[in-house]
């Protein structure tokens, strides 16, 4: 299966999910080598997307030979692929669940993950006895200034960061392969209804 | 795809959803530059619904050369047409969410949405910052005056109203596309479970 | 279609809510002027539910011709036959909020659902102005006694009966068609979950 | 059907109920009066599973001519093959509320589970009044210690163990047949699930 195919069948997972609703959420794959990459077009409903949906962007964001536009936070996908030069493919999801925890830590600046052992759905991690912190930062329009935001955050601190949030936004993970990146969508949202369902408890 | 073809399918999607139980919910669309829309057959499963289910009434919601009984509720469509030119869409939903917050919110006469960036989702707003207040009416069987009320709510405090909620009922929305008709539905049922989940954490 | 194909149908769309876990749950039909039924097969996985797994029985529950077991609480079916000469299916779910709020709700000796738009989902019923009591029976394996506790609370407490709960075991509901009953269904598993919901928030 | 077409349809089964995320889980089949037994290789999107999948291991968990990988529990399998020479399948699920309730509950060492009417659906239990309990495991990278606990358990405190959580990854159960292990999955997740909504309700 070529990666648009496969990124393809992984949105229309996503979006089965219930974790690509209203037109929300984008999408993209770097094939290796390359520092161009490829975008999903803006404002589709993501239960019709198809692979024509995606188009060619320059590592600056801008549509190489296409009209069409791409997704408005197609820098904070310039930035990932930046920060990580291994990543071929970064994924935005706008979940329920994203969306509440993210607002009600978002002062905490982060949500702590210990003691799960889906932790070990992500790339590189073979225990559960780790700490992982997924940052937490402000939404804002102005996606350049969050791309900065973004750099500064690993290059100061997380040079291992695997995941991030934006606050009444949703989240952004990437993997060195579509498959890396998929799976690490499952983990965050898992981890994130898991930790939902324990503040319910502590009231 | 014609535009019959294209509410059923988002009818399926709805009902798939488990937004419309029971035989509840209804839905309508208007052709341009037509004064006369069609509306959803009263009483149907909607997993059955077809296109031949839809039939026509005039802006008054009387059927056109039609025996067939058109929903308990079609009045409302006529209100939002009438008072919403470019409207082509009307969609009625009916869940557990919007059932339980409309209830629980009704003396507040609303719920205020703020800070979510899928407000962007409603056309016409291009940031999370801003406020979108969705009235909620009581609930009523004299779906004339109710119509009345929506009117009045539309002329003296919001001329950009876009959707409202009836108390232990459910929740009306439309668009100037069956499109943008089925976003509004998804951005609404999106956010008012957030603010369930919100609510129960403050207890 | 058949009224077998339809019932079967109507399994399938229960199994895939999730309502019908762990081969629990029953369903049966009656025919048009008979007083034998058919009813499903025990033990199934319901999403294995064929027209074949149906056995006749008589009006007290004996198989008719046939050598397999019918479903453990085939009386309690029979009851309901009984009690209400126009029942023509009777359905019933296991559902985890049926479970819960039949458990938590027991020592009141049921639910009282009022002021929701859905009860008009119930057949005869116009308007959500009115109270709708859905009692709660003890759990016990003497099915037959359960059948008599059930005939005495129609007789002396309620003849216009439309569903009811055993605590930590489910739900049965009926109506005058197979349609009347599936919506029965939906009806009251609509409104255990407003229900429940509105108990968190309660605390 | 073979076994191992039969446990591919229960693997798509729980997958798509999402017990299965981010490649975790792990499933395998015993053949009739074979003391080795089929496990399905490790790390792949159970969504994707297909019979290839599964390798055969000896009781020890040593794969049978064949160079890839078990999962890495597979000697939980072994073990439990072992403790219960009838059992023909053992299934382990990783989903939100084991991963939660296992966590919640780990101090007291497991969960008691009465009054359930779906209790029926273990085998080998014919009424509600009866108390199961479920013990929860210190979640531990190193499996044959695990493996070890497990063992005393059985021997030492219940001989008719039916199923184990494990604090923070997940469930394991078994059945002589497919069946009765995909049937009692569903019945301990159901419970699991109810248990949880209790807990919500008492704060």
């Amino acid at each position: 299966m070529s990666q648009r195919a496969e990124l393809v069948k992984v949105i229309h997972f996503l979006h089965q999910k219930g974790w690509a609703p209203a037109t929300s959420s984008n999408y993209s794959f770097r094939e290796a080598g390359q520092s161009n990459f490829f975008v999903s077009q803006s404002g589709l409903d993501k239960g019709d997307f198809a692979e024509k949906h995606f188009l060619q962007v320059d590592p600056s964001g801008n549509p190489v030979d296409d009209a069409r536009k791409p997704s408005a936070e197609t820098l904070l996908h310039c930035a990932v692929y930046q920060l990580f030069p291994e990543a071929r493919c970064v994924l935005h999801t706008h979940t329920v669940l994203n969306t509440v925890v993210s607002q009600l830590l978002e002062t905490q600046g982060g949500i702590v993950l210990e003691n799960y052992e889906i932790l070990k759905g992500f790339s590189g991690i073979k225990t559960h006895e780790i700490s992982v912190k997924i940052p937490i930062f402000a939404n804002t329009q102005d996606i350049a200034e969050l791309s900065i935001e973004l750099a500064e955050f690993v290059r100061w601190n997380d040079s291992e960061l695997r995941a991030f949030l934006i606050a009444g936004h949703g989240m952004y993970t990437w993997g060195n392969t579509i498959a890396d990146a998929k799976r690490h969508v499952e983990v965050v949202e898992f981890l994130l209804e898991c930790e939902y369902l324990k503040m319910k408890l502590k009231g």
